[in-house]
């Protein structure tokens, strides 16, 4: 599950010690790294362990086996990209006028999601729970968030869908594999789409 | 009596006959009302023998089992709205400016897989197949054309995906079910979308 939310452990009584958290986050990083540069099926609990430099009882420690670290790995990445829109700098983050951060959600989204799609695409939802998984109700507040202050007498909520399924991860991998279609044409589909809506191509 | 007609054999290389092929729709608009009416679940090779006013058997003979019932009746479903947009009368079909059919099309896609949802949604693909079944395909080149007639400057291949995922039938049956939006709602939102997308709302 990508919800933002860190894996309790069912026995552990306190939060991590701050090392414990650094060290955790160092090998989730080396994990991403190799999983974007080799692609998911790289990703074991040896490789992962060679690439961080530790030993592999150190990895399976922590995330006790291949299945536990893909999703930790998943959940450290949509954390990255909640702290790049909700927090980070502009124009993705706050600081820039919504219209703006419009702009630049699409393409973030698309190249993040591009970046670790292998894990992305792995972890699906079916049908019935693709509109209830948390992380992407987050990115739906915060579209819909942005649209109602860039576009007050729009159907913000509805159009918030709308504009999220055009940058779709599963449609954007079918597009670049089966079609094609480069990422750069993607975001100007995105541009072009928020210009369009806010009547900037009138 | 529907079905006084000899089921056509394996080897037989003729088409099947006309009053043949009208007794196969009759059986699947039986079908059809029936799973409007009280959900896919009811739909057995005997309620629809019961609704048909026909034996069992003729139903067997004819689709096999339920599986193939319930796959012909989505065929049927699908081939039916396929005729209203392609051949239908206007504004859906042909005889209607582009911006009048596109404008049609919304609530025409969202008014049929209600009405059919449970076949539908039963019949679902996977993520990973998504894109590539054969009426999506049909349903996205129709609206492409459309936009491409409409709206000569835009990349008509990715907003139609974009303006078919505002009508998600995923989408419409969480936003109905889950969030109580109504019918009415996602109606307007598509004609608002059309509108601005076409520069109508600048």
């Amino acid at each position: 599950m990508i919800d933002g939310t860190p894996l309790p452990l069912a026995d552990q009584r306190k939060p991590p010690r701050a090392d414990a958290a650094r060290n955790r986050a160092l090998l989730l990083d080396a994990a991403a790294a190799l999983a974007a540069r080799c692609g998911a099926a790289a990703i074991t609990m040896e490789s992962v362990a060679a690439a961080a430099g530790v030993g592999k009882g150190t990895v399976s420690r922590r995330f006790g086996d291949r299945n536990g670290l893909l999703q930790a790995l998943l959940d450290h990445s949509e954390r990255q990209f909640q702290e790049a829109f909700l927090t980070g700098p502009p124009p993705l983050g706050p600081g820039a006028d919504p219209l703006t951060r419009l702009h630049a959600y699409g393409p973030a989204a698309v190249r993040h999601e591009h970046l670790h799609r292998d894990l992305y695409l792995a972890a699906e939802p079916p049908p019935g729970r693709r509109y209830s998984v948390p992380a992407g109700q987050l990115r739906h507040r915060h579209v819909a968030l942005l649209l109602r202050a860039a576009l007050p007498d729009a159907d913000a909520g509805l159009l918030a869908h709308t504009l999220l399924a055009s940058v779709d991860r599963v449609l954007v991998d079918h597009l670049v594999r089966e079609e094609g279609v480069s990422l750069e044409r993607v975001e100007a589909a995105w541009h072009d789409l928020v210009d369009r809506l806010l009547g900037r191509r009138a």
